[in-house]
C-alpha cells in the first residue's frame, strides 16, 4: 500500500514481472486492504497460481513517526509484510512507502546482520560511465568510524550480487584526496577502510562522483542524503534551464526536435526507475525501499532486484565478510569502554 | 604570486580595474617578485601613480601545509600581503594562492572580529534563479552550533554589502524541511538560528538550493565544500554528457549551431569569474580569496567586491550584529566549561 501509486503500481510492477519472467518460480504476496487489491487482480488471472493476498487494514503514512510503527501500527501493510519476512514465509519484502517507518520495523522485527551495528541505504546512481553506489545514502545521520567501514564491506558484496562487478572499488567521500584531509569523522576512518576494507582506493572528492573514478561511493548517511538530493534537484535543475535558455533565442528553439534524440539517450540513463530500489543493506534478510514515486516498471525491477541478490544470498555474503572482520567490532567496543 | 596564472593574470586583472574605473581613487600594491612583477608593468605606465610593487621573493606554493605559514615562510608575497592588512597599510588583500594558507595567516596575523570563533568561507554560486550564497564551504570541517548561527549571520550581512540585498534569506543545509530533522548539529543548530539569524527560513532540502528558495544557505563547512565541489563537478559533467548524446546522434549534431547562443548564457550564468572571489567572512579585515585558477576578470571582479564591501563597512557592520548576539557567545562558553 506504500508509495504514491499504490496499490496499482505495485500490482501492475508484479505483473510486469511475471510477463516478462514466464520461467520464474518467483511467488508474490500483495500485503494490505484486499478490498482495495482484490478487484485490480481480475484481470491477471493467468498468474493467480503464483499470487496471494494477505490481508492488512491499515497504511502507514508517509508523514508518520517511524519509531514503534510495529506497534502502533501492528496491522499495516508495511509491518505485515515484514512479520512474513522474519517468520521465514517470503524471502523478500520490497516496499515504496515511509522510509524510516520501513527501516524501524525491519530493525525491530528482522534485526541486524551478526556484527552489523546500522543499517545503510545504499541506492545505484546511474550516470554515462555506468554509475556508482551511494553508501549511506540517509540512514544514519550522525556515524561513527565502523558504521563507515561497514558500509563500504556491505556495498561492496551488493554490488557484486547486483551488478555482478568482481571487487568493485570503493572510495571515501571526502574533501580532499590525501590520507589526512577531512573532518574528524573521515580522518579517523581512513586507516580503517585500508585495513578492512576490499579495494579500497582513498579518499574521493564530490567533483569526482559522477566520473566513474569509484564504484562505490562511502559516506555518512546526512552527507550522502544530500547529495542524492542534490542530485535529483541539479539533474532537473540543468534540464529545465537547458530549455530555458534555448527558448531563449529563437534560432535555438529550432533545434528542439533534433535535440529530442539525446535528451531521450539522457532521460534514459539518469532514470533510477531503471534499478528498481535499494536494499536496506546490514538488515538481516532482504528489504528493498521503492521510491516513493515508483512506477510498475520501479517496481518490477525491484522484484528483479530481490531476485538476484537472493539467489546470489546477499545476506549470507555479508554475514561472512563481517565475520573476517571481527576484530574491528572488538576494538571499537574496546574504545567505547575506555 | 599565487594562483595558476601568477603574476600575470593578477596584474592584468587590476589593470582591467583601473580602465574601467577611471575614477577610482583605489590604488593597488603589488607582492611578490618585484623581478618578476616589475618587467610586466611596463607596458602599464599610464596608471603608475595609482601601483606599487612591495618585493616579497618567497612563494607559498599550492600544496604546501598551512599552518604557521606565517613564520615558516614570512618573506612570501601571501605573509607579506596579510601584514599590510594587519598595520593598517591596505584596506584589503586579495590572493589566488593556498586557502589554507591564507586563512592560517589571515588568522593569525589579523584575527577575528571580536566574538567571532571561526572565519567561513562564502562563495556566491550563480543559478538561472538569482544566485545564492553558500557558507561554511570549506573553511571549518568540523563545527558546533555556534559557528553555523554565526555563518548566518555573517552571510546575511555580506549578502545586503555585495549584492545590495535587504534582508535575505537564510536556511538551515538539512535532510528534511521539519525543525527535528537531521544530525545532531543540525538539530541542535536550528533552534539557534531561530533566535538568532535575521529571516531564517528554517531547514532547506539540497535538491532546492539552486531553485532559489533560499539567498544563504548555511552548512559546516565539510558539507559546504562538498556541495561546492559537486556543484562545479555536476556541471562540467552534464554539459559533457549533453555534448556526447548529441554526437551520438547525427540528427542531434545539426543543432550544434542552433544551440550556440543557449548554451553561451548558460556558460554566463555558470561563470564564477563573474564574481571575484569569496572574502573570509569573519577575519577582522577584508581578505579575498580568488579561485585558484582565476583569470585576470576574475581578478578585477575581486577588486570590485573588496571596494563594495570595503565601502559598504562590512567588517563594521558584521562586529555589530555580533556584539547584538553576545548572549550566544555566553551561553556557549558556559556550555562548555559545564
Amino acid at each position: 500500500m506504500g508509495g504514491d501509486n499504490a496499490p496499482l503500481s505495485n500490482i501492475e510492477g508484479a505483473f510486469q514481472y511475471f510477463k516478462e519472467n514466464e520461467n520464474s518460480s518467483t511467488e508474490i504476496i500483495f500485503v494490505g486492504n484486499e478490498n482495495d487489491i482484490t478487484p485490480l487482480l481480475s484481470k491477471f488471472s493467468e498468474f493467480s497460481s503464483k499470487i496471494s493476498v494477505l490481508h492488512a487494514p491499515d497504511v502507514v503514512n508517509m508523514d508518520e513517526s517511524p519509531a514503534k510503527i510495529h506497534r502502533t501500527k501492528p496491522d499495516s501493510s508495511m509491518v505485515k509484510s515484514v512479520e512474513l519476512l522474519k517468520d521465514g514465509r517470503v524471502d523478500a519484502v520490497i516496499s515504496a512507502g515511509n522510509t524510516g517507518a520501513l527501516l524501524s520495523s525491519s530493525l525491530f522485527l528482522v534485526g541486524t546482520i551478526p556484527g552489523i551495528r546500522r543499517p545503510a541505504l545504499a541506492p545505484f546512481i546511474p550516470t554515462n560511465n555506468g554509475g556508482f553506489i551511494l553508501c549511506d545514502a540517509g540512514a544514519n545521520v550522525d556515524c561513527r568510524y565502523i558504521h563507515l567501514v561497514h558500509f563500504g564491506i556491505m556495498a561492496s558484496a551488493y554490488m557484486e550480487a547486483f551488478l555482478g562487478k568482481k571487487n568493485p572499488t570503493v572510495g571515501l567521500l571526502n574533501v580532499g584526496s590525501e590520507e589526512k584531509k577531512g573532518n574528524e569523522l573521515t580522518r579517523t576512518t581512513f586507516p580503517f577502510m585500508q585495513e578492512h576494507v576490499n579495494n579500497f582506493v582513498g579518499n574521493i572528492e564530490a567533483r569526482y562522483i559522477l566520473d566513474g573514478k569509484v564504484d562505490i561511493v562511502v559516506c555518512d548517511g546526512f552527507i550522502g542524503n544530500t547529495v542524492l538530493k542534490f542530485i535529483e534537484g541539479v539533474i532537473s535543475h540543468m534540464m529545465t534551464w537547458l530549455k530555458e535558455s534555448i527558448n531563449d533565442h529563437p534560432i535555438s528553439r529550432l533545434s528542439f526536435p533534433l535535440m529530442a534524440p539525446a535528451f531521450k539517450d539522457m532521460k534514459k540513463l539518469l532514470d533510477y526507475e531503471e534499478y528498481g530500489g535499494t536494499p536496506f543493506l546490514g538488515i538481516n534478510g532482504i528489504v528493498i525501499k521503492a521510491h516513493g514515486s515508483s512506477t510498475s516498471k520501479s517496481i518490477k525491477n525491484s522484484i528483479i532486484s530481490a531476485q538476484k541478490i537472493c539467489e546470489r544470498e546477499l545476506i549470507k555474503n555479508i554475514g561472512e565478510r563481517i565475520s573476517a572482520h571481527l576484530d574491528l567490532m572488538d576494538d571499537f567496543q574496546n574504545e567505547q569502554k575506555s
